[in-house]
Order: C-alpha cells, then sequence, then structure tokens
C-alpha cells in the first residue's frame, strides 16, 4: 500500500479542500479499504450504523449516473456558465475558478477511478433535515483519510433528480437513501490548499446569535 | 494557547469518538477560534456558508436547554434503562457503557464549559435529509481539530422537541435551523479509543449492494 505521508490532522483540516481535477490513475483496493475504515469511525446517530458504503468502478455504472449527473449541473449550473464566470471575485460563492473545475468535473465524472456512494438504509421517506447527522461527519473522515492518501475527493448530489434511478442500477434496498457521490482519484490540477472560506469571527457568535467578538 | 499535541491525521480519525464525561475546567478563548478555524474548513453546497457558529457559556441558558434536553433524553432514553442495561454485548447498538455515558452527559450537560451550537440559515422548513451535507462535514472537523487539543466533544439532537425554544433563547433568526448541540470539555473519564463498528467489510459493496469482498 501506498504509505500515507505524514500528516498532522491539524494540517489536514485546514487543507482538504474539493478536488474536482482528478486523474484516471487506479487506485489500490488497500486504499480503499484504509479510506472506508477511517470512514466508518465517524458518529452515527445511537450508533446505529444503518449505512451502506458503495464502491462504484464499473464504468457502464458511472457513464450512466454521469449522464444524469451532467444533466443536473447544466440545470443548477451549466445555464449559469456566464453569470459565473464573468462574476467578480466574491460576488458570488462560488469563484471563476471552482466554477470551471466543477464543470471539469461534471464532463468527467465518469473517468474518476473510484466513487463512493453512502447511503442510508431506511431513509428513503425522511423528511428530516438532521438525517445527514448519521453519515456525513463519516463522510468527512473519509476525505481527510483520503487525502492522508494522497487521493483527493469532493462531494456531489446533482445526480439527485435520478434518485430512484441510482437506487436501481446500484440494487439499493427500496428503502435506502443515497445522500451523495463521492468521486475519488489522484489529483489531476488544483492543489491541497486550505479552502476559502468566511472568516470565522464573521459566522461565530458568542452566547446570542449577533453578538461577535474580535478574535483573541 | 495549549499547543496540540503531534497527532497524525489518521491516527485521529480512529481515535476520536464522542467524549461525554467532560470536566467543568474553563477551555481557553483560543483554543475555542482555532477549533472553529479548522471547522468552517469544511465542505458547504456550493460554497454558500450560510452557517452560524453559537458558542454558548451562559449559565442561564445552558440551564434552560439542559432541562429540555434532560425531556429528550428521558423520552428516548432513560424510559428505556433497564432495557440497555440488561442487554448482552452487540444485541443493542449501545453498550451498556455508552448508555451510561449518555446519561451522565443528559444529567451533566449544562456543566460542560463550552457548547457549541451550529445553524444553518434559510434551513427552519427544510424536508430535505440531504441539508446536512452542508454543515456536518464541518462540525467533523471540529471534533478532530478538538480532539488534537485535547477537548472532547459529542454531537446530540435530543433537545430538538424545544428546536423553536432553542431558537429563541440564542436569538436566531427565525430562519434558522439548529443542527446539533456540542458539548465540548476536557475528558473526565473515557479514553481517546477506536469508535467501536461494524467491520467495514459488513457495510461496504463493490458496484452493487449485495456485491462483498473479503478485505484485501
Amino acid at each position: 500500500m501506498t504509505k500515507p505521508d505524514h500528516l498532522s490532522v491539524l494540517d489536514a483540516l485546514h487543507s482538504t479542500p474539493a478536488r474536482r481535477r482528478l486523474s484516471t490513475e487506479p487506485i489500490p483496493d488497500d486504499v480503499i479499504w484504509a479510506v472506508l475504515d477511517a470512514a466508518v469511525r465517524g458518529p452515527s446517530g445511537g450508533n446505529a450504523q444503518q449505512w451502506a458504503w458503495v464502491v462504484v468502478r464499473d464504468r457502464a455504472i458511472k457513464d450512466r449516473i454521469a449522464s444524469w449527473y451532467l444533466e443536473g449541473w447544466n440545470a443548477a449550473y451549466g445555464s449559469r456558465r456566464e453569470e459565473f464566470l464573468s462574476a467578480a471575485p466574491s460576488e458570488l460563492p462560488m469563484s471563476p475558478q471552482a466554477f470551471l473545475g466543477a464543470e471539469h468535473l461534471a464532463v468527467h465524472l465518469a473517468e474518476a477511478p473510484v466513487w463512493i456512494v453512502p447511503a442510508l438504509l431506511g431513509a428513503a421517506d425522511s423528511r428530516d433535515p438532521l438525517t445527514g447527522s448519521s453519515i456525513y461527519g463519516a463522510v468527512q473522515q473519509l476525505f481527510l483519510a483520503a487525502h492522508a492518501y494522497g487521493v483527493g475527493t469532493n462531494l456531489t448530489t446533482l445526480y439527485r433528480a435520478h434518485e430512484a434511478d441510482v437506487r436501481d442500477l446500484l440494487r439499493l434496498p427500496e428503502d435506502a437513501l443515497t445522500m451523495c457521490l463521492i468521486p475519488m482519484g489522484y489529483p489531476d490540477g488544483g492543489s491541497w490548499s486550505q479552502p476559502r472560506r468566511k472568516p470565522v469571527e464573521a459566522v461565530t457568535h458568542w452566547d446570542e446569535y449577533g453578538a461577535r467578538r474580535p478574535r483573541s
């Protein structure tokens, strides 16, 4: 197995952006197992672990889902290409550079060597916005572990207008809900840079909303 | 600031269980800032970051919410105490030891020196089970950063029958939804051990649900 670079947890937390430009180089099975074994250490309400982690490498399956994904991309973002590319910095949350990365992903999704589709069993009919508390922490663990092995990831849900089709294609149980799609691959462009975010002082409130403090 | 122990990301991913026995020792402001600054590097759909992170230290606020929490605990778990404590190992996802830890937390919640309540703006009316994809990854980053500083955390939602009351008490906007409550404190009992989970081979599927493989 490719040995992970020694990376401290604090450095990892500050240098794991979405990687959307991924090479086609295969990912060894033992890296996939190691990454999933770190993922499942994440939290699950009541430790119920009603989750399934589907590793997708079959090209026919990927092509099918990628076509649905491209539909979703075009509906949500592709049709607004000029708007995103001509926006002044910080006018939109997605920079022109991020837009181009996401567009690249939408076109090349099926070429990512491995996808992970985490699903929650019994969640198909959920209307609870807190449902994800039982899986997205584990997904974040997956992202960080992948980074330790030099593998890039990102979290997408743009396939979801075809949720039932994806569920059928992956032969998931009727009561399962896919929670996202995670393309994985060794990065081909971009860097392990700190994700650009609003300053922490701007989103932190002390005892009540609106009560700010300068960072000490 | 207490300097974080050098902890590799892979070690952290395998040794950050919910810590429910927390001391009352105060947490320095700069540790709180550092932990939140790591949290906000987590993912947010379209990088929108419609989040607010409320740091709660006011004892009156904590006492109020803790009483609602205890109601929720009793309704969901406390009333089933004997069942949990007499269950054979692996019969229920929550072991007797985990039950006692959660019970301890329910009784001592207000004594945890710091709580973080992450909220999503514009999510109050959400019925979308994928809503949490824009915050729980950041929450997991918070847990891991806290561990680097020796601070324990856990994720709870048992206050949520009183969501509107909590929102009012924290003066959150009407359209905000609290996504969980995170008690934080230096651990007082327990250890940074690997969370007990189903074996990764039992929850991993290859190209289609039900297609298993032994771990290589």
